[in-house]
C-alpha cells in the first residue's frame, strides 16, 4: 500500500491476507517493516473476517494466555457438520463440499490439517508471545473419521472438530497441534457448524472469551483487509508507525506430543470372539493404561482412556500380537 | 493516566470502565480528550472483558453494520438461565441470585434492563456511527416473564433472553431497544448462558459475527482496562494521541419503537370458557394482525403475531371489552 497526502513522506505500510507468508516468513516481515519503519497488519490471515488478531494484539495484552482453541478450516468444519447431521461417511460429503466449491479439486491441504496448522502457528505466535513455526505443530487431518466415529462421540455427549489447539504451561512449555478432538457439546466451540470458524481463548484475566465468524470467502476477507488498509491510514495521517509491532518477545521451550498426556480416543477392527475385549484390556493394563469407556458394536472396539501417544501405540502393537492368538 | 518517560510530555490519556459516564457524557468526553490531545478509552464499558469496543472502532470499520444484538446484562441472562433449566419462577431466581452476589440488593437497574439500555447506547453509537443516547433507547425488562413463557417458548425451539438491539436500515433509521426476545435455539446467542455475555454483529461484508466471554467480575474488568492502558501507553511512547478518535460522524434519524413492525409475543389472561378464542381472534383480526400460533393452556392465551405495538394495544384493548360479555 503506498498512500501520500498532506505534509507526510510516502508510506509503504503492508497489509496481507496470506497465512503461509504470516506463519512462514512473519519474522521477516515484522524486521524489515521496523527497518522501513512502516505497518505490517494481516487480520485477514486467520478466521477471515473474524476479528482475532487484532484482539490478541491489543485488546488482551493485559492477560497471561494459557490456551487457544480454533475452527479455523471451514471445509473441514463443513465435511464434519454434515457427518454430524446427516451420518453421511466421509467420501460422500468431500465430494459434496466441493459440488458446492467449498473444497478444492485436491482437498489435501485442507482435509489433512495443513491450512489450520499454518493458522495454529499465527495463533500460537501471537497468544503466547514466542515464535511458533510450522515446524513446531503436531498435525492430523479428519481422512480417518468413520461415520462410527461420529454416532459413538453423539452417544456419549460429543461432537468430533477440527481444532488447532495451543497451549502454554509453565511446567511443559508450549504445545501446539491440529487434530480432530472430541468436544463436549456444552463447550461453545461445539455449536458452531458449516462453514464458520471460531476461536477460543483462555486467559488468567479474561478467563474464557469466543470470536465467531465467517473464516472464508471474499466479503468478510475484504473486511479484514480493508479495515487494516484503514488501520494503516490512520498512522500515516498521524505520523507513526510500528505502534503495535512483533509481539513474540519471549523465546519459549516446546513440549513435544510425544511427551503430552492427553485424553485418547481409540478404535480397533477386531474379531467378533469372546475373549477379545479382555486380552486387549489386559494389553492396555499391563502397560499402565486404564481404560475410561468401552463401546463394543460388531467388528469393533470403541475406547475412551488417558496416556501418551508412544504407550498407546505400544498397547495398540501388543494388542494385535495377543489378538492372533 | 499520568505517565512521563523519554523525552516526551507529561500525557493524561483517559482509560474508564464506567459505561454510565460513556453513555451520558461520551461526545463530552472524546471532545476533550481531542482538545487536550490525548486518548480516551472504554473498552470495559460494554461486555467486561470481551473485546468489543476495539473491535468496532478498528477491526470492522471496512463493514456497513446493520445490525448488533447483545447480551450485555449477566445478572438478567443468569436469572433467565436459571427460570429456563430449573423451570423457577421470577422471585426465587432473583433471590438465589442475590444470594450469590450475582444481584444488587435493590436489582432494579439490572432487571428493568436500564444497565443493558446504556450498554446498547455505547454499541449502537459505534456500530452505526451516530450518537444514540440513553433517551433513544426503548426499554422493557424482565420482571414480566412467567415460567408459563418459558415453556410456551421452550416448545415452540426458542429461548427468551434479554437482548441490547440496534437496528440501522435506510428505509427506517436507527431503531435502539432493551426487551427480552424469544430467539430461535440456532442463534449464536441462545446458547449464551448463565453470568456469560455475548455480542453479535452483521455487517454488510462480514456477514455474522460474534464475540463472548465473561461480561462481568473484577479480573475481566481488569483485562479491559489493563489492556486499554497499555494502549494508550503504546500511544505515549510513539508521540500520537487520538489516533482513533469519535466514531460518530454522521447524524442519523431515529426510527421509534411504535413504528417498527416486529413479531410479537402477547399473553392473555382468560376464563376457559368455549368462544373465547374466537372473539379474541376477531378482534385482532378486524384490526388487519393475523396470529401466526396459539396455544391455549388453562386460564391463557399465548399468542405470536407480527405487527406494530400500537395497534396490539388497540386490539388487546378491544380483546379485554369482548371478552367482559
Amino acid at each position: 500500500m503506498n498512500i501520500c497526502f498532506g505534509p507526510w513522506k510516502p508510506a509503504k505500510s503492508v497489509v496481507t491476507a496470506n497465512k503461509d507468508v504470516v506463519a512462514q516468513f512473519g519474522k521477516d516481515m515484522f524486521d524489515s517493516a521496523e527497518k522501513n519503519d512502516v505497518d505490517f497488519l494481516f487480520e485477514a490471515s486467520v478466521g477471515g473476517g473474524i476479528p482475532i488478531i487484532t484482539p490478541l494484539k491489543q485488546s488482551l495484552t493485559a492477560n497471561r494466555i494459557t490456551e487457544i482453541m480454533g475452527i479455523v478450516n471451514g471445509t473441514t468444519n463443513y465435511m464434519l457438520t454434515k457427518m454430524t447431521e446427516c451420518g453421511s461417511d466421509y467420501d460422500t460429503v468431500l465430494k459434496e463440499a466441493q459440488a458446492k466449491g467449498y473444497a478444492e479439486a485436491n482437498p489435501a491441504a485442507d482435509v489433512d490439517g495443513l491450512d489450520a496448522a499454518r493458522k495454529a502457528a499465527i495463533l500460537a505466535s501471537l497468544a503466547f508471545n514466542t515464535r511458533v513455526e510450522l515446524k513446531d505443530v503436531s498435525i492430523e487431518g479428519i481422512t480417518k473419521i468413520t461415520p462410527d466415529d461420529i454416532d459413538y462421540a453423539k452417544n456419549l455427549g460429543y461432537v468430533i472438530k477440527l481444532l488447532a489447539v495451543g497451549k502454554d504451561s509453565a511446567a511443559n512449555g508450549v504445545d501446539v497441534r491440529v487434530h480432530p478432538v472430541f468436544l463436549p457439546k456444552e463447550h461453545p466451540l461445539a455449536a458452531v457448524n458449516g462453514v464458520f470458524n471460531a476461536i477460543y481463548v483462555r486467559g488468567n484475566a479474561i478467563g474464557e472469551a469466543m470470536f465467531y465468524g465467517q473464516g472464508a470467502g471474499s466479503l468478510p476477507t475484504a473486511s479484514a483487509v480493508v479495515s487494516d488498509i484503514i488501520d494503516a491510514s490512520r498512522d500515516i495521517v498521524n505520523n507513526t508507525f510500528g505502534r503495535v509491532r512483533c509481539t513474540c518477545y519471549e523465546q519459549k521451550s516446546f513440549c513435544p506430543m510425544e511427551k503430552t498426556e492427553s485424553s485418547y480416543y481409540v478404535r480397533l477392527l477386531v474379531d467378533d470372539k469372546p475373549g477379545v475385549l479382555g486380552y486387549v484390556a489386559t494389553a492396555f493394563g499391563d502397560a499402565g493404561v486404564s481404560l475410561r469407556s468401552v463401546i463394543r458394536p460388531s467388528g469393533m472396539l470403541l475406547i475412551m482412556l488417558r496416556s501418551w501417544p508412544s504407550r498407546i501405540r505400544w498397547c495398540m502393537r501388543k494388542s494385535r500380537r495377543l489378538l492372533r492368538f
